[in-house]
């Protein structure tokens, strides 16, 4: 019997893209809210000893209590098997206490998952693309969380606009790591925008431990919010003599016109995104090229 | 040591109140959002081996998780004790499965807050006016929930306008068992609307079961939305010749125009409410009074 | 493989009734009792890896405790699944605090319940006719409660004795809302047995809200315990003029002579009880029919 | 401010005797029996953030869930500690799994009393001259499990009728280790019942491994239940010589005529008990001695 | 599909033998130490939705840690069933505390076994010829324990050496119990080594309680350490006139020069042991005699 | 009345530099071996109702059980509070998954520190400058963590040999965001040892991103193991003309003769650690500058 895909009302876009290989039962869930907000949820399809995939990113806190109300239930009515998909994780960069007192919301909201009552054999979480490494390791032993990584997505892209001799870059200094390995895997070179201070205090910013001079440049960063970083990296690798800028990212969230910030500063020849974050199916544009996890999720839902 | 009050953004207004009385020390949180509209929180004031009190309803997703990341950080720093004073509890009245399927948001709402990490004299939750009573049983071993009846502030309201022989009146059924019990505590009749099916399948309601004729009606109900069931009871009363009509409630929401509703049905000479819910603090009208719950949250802090 | 189904010393009876269908197998346990009152129990039938049902109720003090050590041994014996089948759940009217101080023991025997250790499929309990709707919500998250409904037993009797056109009747408004919904469901009008409050104090009864005048009642409450307030309720819809008057209920008790005090007060005709309780077998007498509930067990098992 | 002592019904006698001694307050409960069985149980005494001792022994299931739920009370009202004293724990005999599928009491009830819920300074139990030594290592991590031992009052018996040269003696090998190292205490010669089979399979029972000739035989046993066993390790010393014999016990509890077989076997001076179960409070009678377990109990509330 | 045996470092003589039945498959493990003395561990075999068998012994605290972390990431891989099968619990003479402030290393190995996160269908552990009987129950409820007898084995091998008519002999009073159980199963004689106190207290040792003259001895013991109290008891019965002593134990352990101290005591014919210990795996000597477990945890991986 | 400091054997040399400070009670723990390898502890102690310190580091597999066993002990004798310090957390480097199947102890282990039973007034942890953020986050709610940074340290030894213009080095592009960090703080420049790739797949090293000519240079890293990338670290800066070069380090391990290694490269003046490992003082030489924590460890016991 095939596993049954429930989706929250965010993720619909997702849930139609993944359902379309048919390889898992569309479940269906009568949502509505009443005059005082409160959300009425009904699971439709009958869950009882079958194996299920809840697939929604906690992009709010909405969607998130919609994801924790959903999976409670689900677990409630004797679902087999709970499989959380979640390709965007909220509050994965307030993952450590930098100033006293502050909420670790990282870990708040990984422990909430983590409390969602056990399925027959037990909860699992799919989380993409996280902005730290240890975040997986947040999650309490209820429930198991798995890191997916979409390199595969980004190898492709990467390849396809930057060929066999380009650049593979970051936009600062913490990402230095993931940005090494990428390049190493695809036989390229790694650059990384350095701080220099220089003797009056003041900040020198620059690209220069490779050479970018007449070659294409592929920056990839995780997220991008409003698009800051990004551009101001573009600046650093243009003046470097950048001849060709792409930008590849998983999580494309695109607030505060962040999409056209991107797009107005005449650095970048095109934007590719995944589709984790249902913001990037607000955009239609050619700059922006969206590519789909789908089949990332339909492979961790047929595993 | 005074104990330390802190409060979600939305209870402000209640916790000045509270603090009025110069029983507590205001406990400081800096909150701002992020451009993604991700929440930044950072409890200020020192809570290690304190005794914190948090003000706050649930009375949306937003509020629900603000408590949630709130009390899990001040637990993780090292707080002595911890009562959540919930005036609102979100979701009360989805309190059982009544079609296969469908989300029991006040039980999963319950077990989130029962999960937030223990104090070291452990948590406790304080309810006001629950819509079922079995509500606090909801809540699992890890936090202690009581249920705070705001009787005085009703009984007071009632007495102010009723005077010694009205009548205390419920909108529908359901409330029936908690208006008798208010009734006999002011030694005065309880009224109650009935639904009475006729020979052709029409209902027909009204109010029989005691006698209102020339008399003062006082409709109390726990929590008022829309407004709509107060109106209906109010015109039942109203042709069963009741000669004046006040209405008094626990929870004033007034959403969709409630309050508007009620002050143009001209049947209701005065609406009386407490302050559990932010809603009636944008309501300035004299066809409105609010009496403050806040005596009760520092006799709760006090304890 | 046939699950299997254990039980309780008192609830002999229902298991014969249960497995008369053939569809479970029946499991054995040796039980005998020590000079010191301690009870020896010892499964006979191979548990591990199987699907086990283990009915009974918690009629007392030891029929809880032999559920408790049974349900453990079960567990520990690497069961695969564990439903409990609790047709009658001792308790459920001390379901709230009314005085401070009580012991809210419908919740603290819900803990005890939730405690016992997980068989590998997780455990379920089933309840009956649960006097209180919350309940099920009182369980933990260790185990699954569910709800079952007698109503097809009660639907069944109380067409074959009322016909067509009879009145659905409640004992008293604490009932109003469960009678009012098997009224809707039978297509008949629902009637309630009312408390004015007269003049000077005294407190008059009365069955106003529906017409039974040369009607059928059937009254129906969930419970009967020494049927003091069956008797009351039958008067007075006896004065309103009914013409016959059954009596359906799902838990038979019948302690401190109820049996005889309904059949003696002249006003009934018949009772109807489903065996929920082993007390109903302890009567052989035309006035009382006994209507099985095993096949809803069976039911619950084959699922 | 004084601890509060509660009890549970069996154990009035007991909290008489430890509260004499002023150093505790007594605790009030409300106890009163529902016509269907049911217990009402009330706590009268305010126990917020007070420290509680709840004296009980689970000598039956009753017993054993007066227990539970009035802890869980307590524990719900908020007290700040809670201690319980078991002074007989019931079952501890059925302590491990002698033939497959056997319940092991001692274990199951363990896991239910670790089930209360915690008190703010969590829960403790003291348990007093326990059967089995490992039993204390059977309750969860939720409580701190404490064997008492009530070695001064088995001493001063010993010693008194006695004198300075007797010999201590058990009646069977599965006592040995604990009556060799009372003997090693009191500076005596320890002797073991023993069986040895006989060339045609027939089993003699005697006394062998120490000189009982012309001396005083002080025989102890954890626990009477009924006699059988202290009678026939009486005959045994008897018939090897010894003077005069004497029986001491922790545990009296005398079921099916054990105090008569005692008294009437011809061959033992007098019985000393303890008084830590209530069946040693209905006998009167020179013969047997009761040496009260209170200023041990004292001893506990105080530390 | 076949379950998976993974052992620890210290257990792949064990592992091999088991294998050779070729009823599972070998798991495979990379192992490796880095220079710091920290282990890099490496599941290389898939365990998802796959039965695990852990193989391994806590005979020692690199061995507990081993056996730790593989199960802890075996289950965090997502397999099916985890079995550990520990053939050597170290640790289980710590099983009580003697004096006040002692760690009970038993409970605490135990509480940290359990703590292991739960596989899909649990966690069980085996656990061979335990010191103490209660230990299975020192394990919580996370974790089911299950206490394996060697019986079979100390049989064969008592029949094979003492022919029909030996006398069974134990080393102490502590395991008489244990000893007087195989006998009987054996149908001969058991005999023990009794301390007897003699007037000026002095302690004599001697095997009075069943004639072992001219017969052949069986000494077991269900550990040697050093084996001096074997030794000891081979003289106390040599003295007694048995003809011939064979020494049979579960868990040969032979410290500090325990084997030569059994060899070189001349009274011993020959030494039986079992291989739930590695350090067996080191002696080569036609003294001692070798039986394998490994039927043994064939079945329970079987079952 | 003072906190009570108990320390595990390898960690005498911090518990005396911090009892001298007069803050805190020295606990006493007996501890022996036994011939098996089995470690005997005992707290001689009493520590009922006391605030408890334990002090050591997870530097090996013993050292860790050592802890849990200590610290479980001391909860079950009713400890009041209890803080483990831990100067040195192993594993911390083996903080994440990279290949499939890998044993992530950083996190097994912080799940076993976190499931020592918890204290009256819960337990906490507190760790020193981790090698990751996020380990604090790995335990579970049971135990609260703190990461203690040692910056006081690391200023005042960087600012003592460096002066007002030096420049803080890293060894690689892992601890950047670290050391630059420290750089700001002290307000010098940060330089990092940074991999760039050649045209023929050659590797070359070298500091590029701060001018380092004539300056001296400051490297930190947070733990020494073997001291290899120390040493490769200092070549590159040496080259790129560092005029005296200092090494600081919070964890010195010295491993396979890292200290030799450091002192005979020729290139490094003096290396500076703090004692949060046991291995540094086995090492009496002018070349390494031990600075003690033990003022951080009374300020974390005196909070």
């Amino acid at each position: 019997m095939k596993k049954i895909l429930f989706h929250t009302t965010d993720y619909e876009y997702l849930a139609q893209q993944v359902l379309s290989s048919n390889k898992l039962e569309a479940g269906e869930v009568e949502v509505r809210k009443f005059s005082d907000g409160e959300r009425y949820q009904r699971i439709l399809t009958e869950v009882e000893d079958r194996n299920i995939i809840l697939l929604g990113g906690t992009i709010n806190d909405e969607a998130t209590l919609e994801i924790y109300d959903l999976a409670s239930t689900i677990v409630s009515l004797g679902a087999n098997s709970l499989r959380l998909v979640v390709p965007y994780f909220g509050y994965s960069t307030m993952e450590r206490r930098v100033k006293n007192g502050e909420v670790v919301a990282a870990k708040t909201r990984a422990r909430l998952l983590s409390n969602i009552p056990n399925s027959y054999k037990g909860n699992r979480i799919f989380l993409f693309d996280l902005h730290t490494e240890g975040i997986p390791h947040y999650f309490e032993s209820n429930i198991r969380a798995v890191h997916i990584y979409c390199k595969s997505i980004v190898h492709d892209a990467a390849r396809e606009y930057g060929g066999d001799n380009f650049v593979m870059a970051s936009t600062d200094a913490g990402r230095a790591k993931w940005v090494e390995s990428l390049a190493n895997d695809l036989g390229v070179n790694a650059a990384f925008v350095l701080k220099r201070r220089l003797e009056e205090d003041q900040t020198e910013i620059s690209a220069v431990n490779a050479d970018v001079r007449g070659k294409t440049v592929i920056i990839y960063d995780d997220m991008i919010r409003s698009g800051g970083s990004i551009v101001n990296a573009a600046k650093v690798y243009h003046e470097a003599g950048a001849e060709k800028i792409y930008v590849i990212t998983t999580h494309g969230l695109f607030i505060n016109n962040g999409f056209e910030r991107l797009k107005n500063c005449g650095l970048i020849e095109k934007v590719i995104t995944s589709d984790t974050h249902p913001n990037v199916m607000k955009i239609e544009d050619d700059f922006l090229e969206v590519r789909s996890v789908s089949n990332l999720i339909n492979e961790i839902a047929m595993h």
